[in-house]
C-alpha cells in the first residue's frame, strides 16, 4: 500500500490532511480514487486510511485504524559517517533507511578528502534528506530517518557518547561486535571512517570518552560497505533481522 | 603492499612470474622498481615477494615468504543471486567479494524482470569476472571468487542443497539467521531473490531440498541490498567480521 509522511499538525482525531506535492503524486501519479486505502505514517504511528477528497492542494482521509508502526526496530541506531568522496554518502544513507538507522550524521574526520565546511554541507544535506524520505517510504519504516547537520570530528565523539552503546568501528582491530553486548531496547551509536580509515588517535578518542573499537575482521571494505555490514550485524544481534 | 593474483603455472619453486596486462601496470602504472616488494596471491596461498626483473611481458619475482592467506573467511559462502534489472549486479558481485563470499552464481527465477539467456549472459559474466577480480585485489582477498554461468532455478536449488548451510532468504519471513546454527568451517548458500522476492512455490523447493527460509526482518530492503545485509550477517554470526 502506498505510504506517506506527515508532520504532527495534519493529524486531527480521525482526520489525516496530506498536503502537496503528496497530494499531486496520490492523485495524478499514483491516480487514487476516492475510496482507495493509503498508510499515512507520523513519527512511528502507522495510520491506514480511507481517502475522502483529492485535490492537487490536498488529500483528506478518514482513519481506520492505527498504531505503532512495527516495521520500526527496537533499537534506536545512529551512524557516524565520516564523510566519503563523491556521491557515496547518497548510498549509504539510502541503505542506512532501509537497514533500519533513526539518524545519520555526517563528520568531517582527520582523513576526509571531501571537506565541505558546515554551511557549504547544507545544500547536501537538504538532498539527503530526500534520499532518506524516499528510502523510508520503499522500505516500509514508520519514521523518517533525519540526517543532521554536518559534525566536527569532537561534535561526533560527544554525541556518540551519549548512546548506551558507543561503537567505533576500526580498521586495525577491537573486539568482534557480537562481544559488545548489544541489547534490544538501546541506542546503539557506530562511527564509520572515510576511505581511508581513522587515525589511531582518532580512536583513542572515542575509547576514552567510553565507545568500544570494534574489528570488521580482515578483508578491507570500501568506506561505503562498512556501514551497511555494521549496520546489519547490529540489527541481526539484536533480533531485528 | 600491491597484490597480484597468478595461476598456479606461474609459480615455480622460489620463482613467481607475473604476465601482462599486470606486468605493464607493475612496470609503468604503479612505477615499481626491481627490489620492490609485492604480495601474489594463488589458490589462497600468499607470497611475498621481491622483483627481479620488469618487462611489459613478464615481472620476475623471487620469493621470500609464504604461507596460506590469512584474510580468507574460513566458511565457504556461496551466494546465489536472482538477476535484478540493470546493472546492479555489478555492485552486488563486487560487495559480496569484499564481504568475502567465494562464488556467487546468477539465477534466473520467476519474478527476473531481466531474462538473458545463458549464451548471452556469458559477456555479462566476463565484466562480472572482472570485477571480482578488481574487489579481491582492492579487499585483500587471497583469492578470486568465481562467477558462475547463469543458472536455471532448478539447476540453482541442486546447487544449492549441496551447501551444509543452504539458506533462502524470504521476504515474507521465516526463522532468524541466528538460529540457523550457522557454523565455522562450513560451506554456506544463500538465495536471494530479484526485485520481486520469490515466489511461495520455489520458496517450497528450496526447503523441500533441504534449505531454511531466513527472514530478514520487517522493513523491505531493496535486492541489491539484501546479499549484502545477509552475507555481512553470516560472516559476523560465523566468526569472520
Amino acid at each position: 500500500m502506498p505510504r506517506f509522511f506527515v508532520q504532527n499538525k495534519y493529524i486531527s482525531g480521525t482526520n489525516v490532511t496530506i498536503p502537496a506535492p503528496d497530494a499531486v503524486h496520490i492523485g495524478r501519479s499514483l491516480r487514487m480514487r476516492l475510496g482507495d486505502e493509503i498508510t499515512v505514517c507520523c513519527e512511528g504511528i502507522e495510520y491506514n486510511c480511507r481517502i475522502l477528497t483529492i485535490s492537487d492542494e490536498s488529500v483528506e482521509c478518514e482513519v481506520l485504524s492505527s498504531g505503532k508502526s512495527l516495521n520500526e526496530a527496537d533499537v534506536k541506531v545512529t551512524l557516524f559517517q565520516a564523510v566519503p568522496k563523491g556521491d557515496k554518502l547518497d548510498t549509504i544513507v539510502q541503505k542506512a533507511v532501509e537497514l533500519g538507522a533513526v539518524r545519520v550524521c555526517p563528520v568531517i574526520t582527520a582523513r576526509c578528502v571531501s571537506r565541505p565546511d558546515k554551511k557549504s554541507f547544507e545544500k547536501k544535506r537538504e538532498r539527503l534528506n530526500r534520499i532518506a524520505l524516499e528510502a523510508a517510504k520503499q522500505s516500509g519504516r514508520g519514521i523518517i530517518p533525519e540526517i543532521s547537520p554536518l559534525m566536527t570530528f569532537d561534535e561526533a565523539v560527544s554525541e556518540l557518547a551519549k548512546q548506551d552503546f558507543p561503537v567505533i568501528c576500526y580498521e586495525c582491530g577491537g573486539i568482534n561486535f557480537s562481544e559488545v553486548g548489544l541489547k534490544s531496547g538501546s541506542s546503539i551509536g557506530v562511527f564509520i571512517g572515510s576511505e581511508g580509515g581513522f587515525e589511531s588517535g582518532e580512536v583513542e578518542k572515542c575509547t576514552a570518552a567510553g565507545a568500544v573499537a570494534v574489528g570488521m575482521g580482515r578483508r578491507i571494505m570500501r568506506c561505503e560497505t562498512a556501514p551497511l555490514a555494521a549496520l546489519s550485524i547490529i540489527m541481526n544481534l539484536t533480533g531485528n533481522i
